[in-house]
């Protein structure tokens, strides 16, 4: 099985930690000592080996990328030209892919995703990757934990496929858009419903036939692009190529309407951490209520605080429900109830010039 | 008239602003772009020559006062070896002066104190100027604007003493300890009260007479002392002396049962920031009560607050009622109405041995 990571968001919710020069995937966000990118390839270790590894990502973090994952080999960055949606991305991936082993299983990962049981994921994985080789284009269902409005749903069948392997493997009946409230309730209480987190197993000819059916001349292209690989040409061609490339969404252009789909629940503490409160479903809490990601605290009389500090020492006096964030150049200081306040912050930043904080 | 500045002390109420190796008198607490010595001096210009200017401070203090203070000359800054309260720091600079000019006038005031009106001020301190030529020991009484418990008092007598000069000039009732709150409601309604900001005009003789008639044995070291002035023993005969001074207040030691204690009323927007939020009684606020003192902010949705900021952007979200101060290499966010247990914070990194964050 290969592994094709997607590398090339620039996520603005964890600013000022996640910035346009340093995406949350290339931050420590968790305090955990390794960036997500890098606990994204650990989580594969023994399993995956790093050459058969590749990061697709924008020209700007290919630097960044071959500095957080030394073992990689250079040639397993893929370039975006410039973002395109994610059919595009996962085409060209599957392009890469397709020219080296026309016969190999792909699983399309995130590298900005936080997975807590790693045993539980890695057991998934595997499990995919059966049911990849039995021709099924394979979706991780993340099972909901609350009736999130965020997220696409995929609806399973009822009873599970026969398959080999020790996890159930289900037929997929619909892939959902995001629900309003009372939607996802419903969702969450049948039980046949999961998130859509993106994540993709199967042979790579299976994505590139679904390619070619849903969206050929998307493929046309991808294949010329293919066509170029380990040419002098290969650059320019993907350059020339790419731009005209329909930006479409992988949900929208090919699974939506995709054939032998199937969807393995995914029960393994899965986290995108979309915004800072996040956080608090992924990290443990002192007795207060504090979650103390990083940094040097000092806290007094203070309650349900989300601190990711940086090389200063932040002392808290008798506040309570802050999001605190020193990234060395900018502070943030917000009430964690009203964070996702934290897209102005970044529009006024953007409509103020002040790119050097973007 | 002489002026000696009181500039000895080591807030930490308004920590991180205000360190051991930076208090509060050297920083600029307010974002005017003068430092509270600086301002201080600044209030005097035209009124006493910057050579008839002394600072009395702690040794580790001297190169910064001649630094903040650059037309100052060297031999003004007066130090004393080591804290002992205001009775020897007095009464030291009264050795000093009186080495100088035994017939000199000296007004002691405060390196840390805020005067928003500067011409009333200047007009009492010409006014005190005139009772102490007519050898009163005159104390300024700041008018008080709240039933304040943190002061001392001073009670005044009915009527006017019939003086020259165009303010009223009163005979000192009494010096009040700090009273419970109930008590300065009473001082408040009967405007015969005064804050005692521990601001005294009078001939250098008439203070070293109080200092010989009350307090004997320190007068006879403070004689020491003036003695060697001028003589390459003069730094060894005041470490000597200095350490067996009694280190009692000016207020207990003297002031309490002076003779011809006199009190000029000031009414001047005075303030001795003796906390953060003290910051609102002499800072405009915004449209929604926010203080942004220094720094460069971001306010989304935000209310109330006092920012102190340093060289990084501080975005704030959707919070309310909070001091934050970042000084570069420590940052505070506390609320507003709990801000006095900045004491436990300076405690506790005392205890910690953060000696450097102190």
């Amino acid at each position: 099985m290969y592994v094709a990571i997607l590398a090339g968001g620039v996520g603005t919710r964890l600013w000022p930690r996640s910035r346009e020069a340093m995406p949350k995937q290339f931050s420590d966000v968790i305090g955990s000592g390794r960036t997500m990118i890098q606990t994204t390839v650990d989580r594969l270790d023994g399993m995956v080996d790093i050459s058969d590894i590749y990061i697709i990502t924008g020209r700007n973090y290919r630097s960044l990328v071959l500095e957080q994952l030394p073992g990689l080999p250079p040639g397993n960055v893929i370039v975006e030209p410039s973002g395109r949606n994610t059919a595009p991305a996962i085409g060209l991936a599957c392009a890469h892919l397709h020219h080296r082993d026309p016969n190999g299983i792909i699983a399309l990962l995130h590298a900005d995703h936080i997975i807590q049981d790693v045993a539980a994921y890695r057991a998934v994985l595997q499990q995919a990757e059966l049911a990849a080789q039995a021709d099924y284009l394979t979706v991780l269902g993340i099972t909901p934990t609350s009736p999130h409005t965020g997220y696409g749903y995929i609806k399973r069948t009822g009873e599970p496929l026969p398959a080999s392997g020790n996890l159930p493997v289900y037929a997929v009946d619909s892939f959902l858009e995001k629900p309003d409230r009372a939607t996802a309730e419903g969702f969450l209480a049948s039980g046949s419903y999961y998130w859509n987190a993106g994540n993709f197993i199967c042979r790579v000819e299976r994505m590139l036939a679904e390619f070619e059916r849903q969206l050929p001349e998307l493929y046309t292209g991808l294949m010329t692009i293919g066509d170029s690989l380990g040419t002098p040409q290969s650059e320019r061609v993907l350059d020339r190529i790419w731009e005209t490339l329909t930006p479409i969404s992988i949900d929208h252009g090919v699974m939506e309407h995709a054939e032998r789909l199937a969807v393995i629940p995914l029960q393994a503490g899965w986290n995108d951490v979309g915004s800072w409160d996040a956080l608090e479903e992924v990290l443990p809490m002192d007795k207060d209520g504090n979650i103390l990601v990083q940094g040097e605290t000092l806290l007094v009389d203070s309650r349900g605080l989300i601190v990711s500090g940086g090389k200063r020492l932040i002392a808290l006096v008798g506040v309570e429900d802050l999001v605190v964030v020193d990234s060395g150049d900018a502070l943030l200081i917000g009430h964690k109830k009203q964070i996702q306040k934290i897209k102005e912050v970044v529009q006024r930043l953007r409509a103020g010039e002040r790119l050097d904080l973007l």
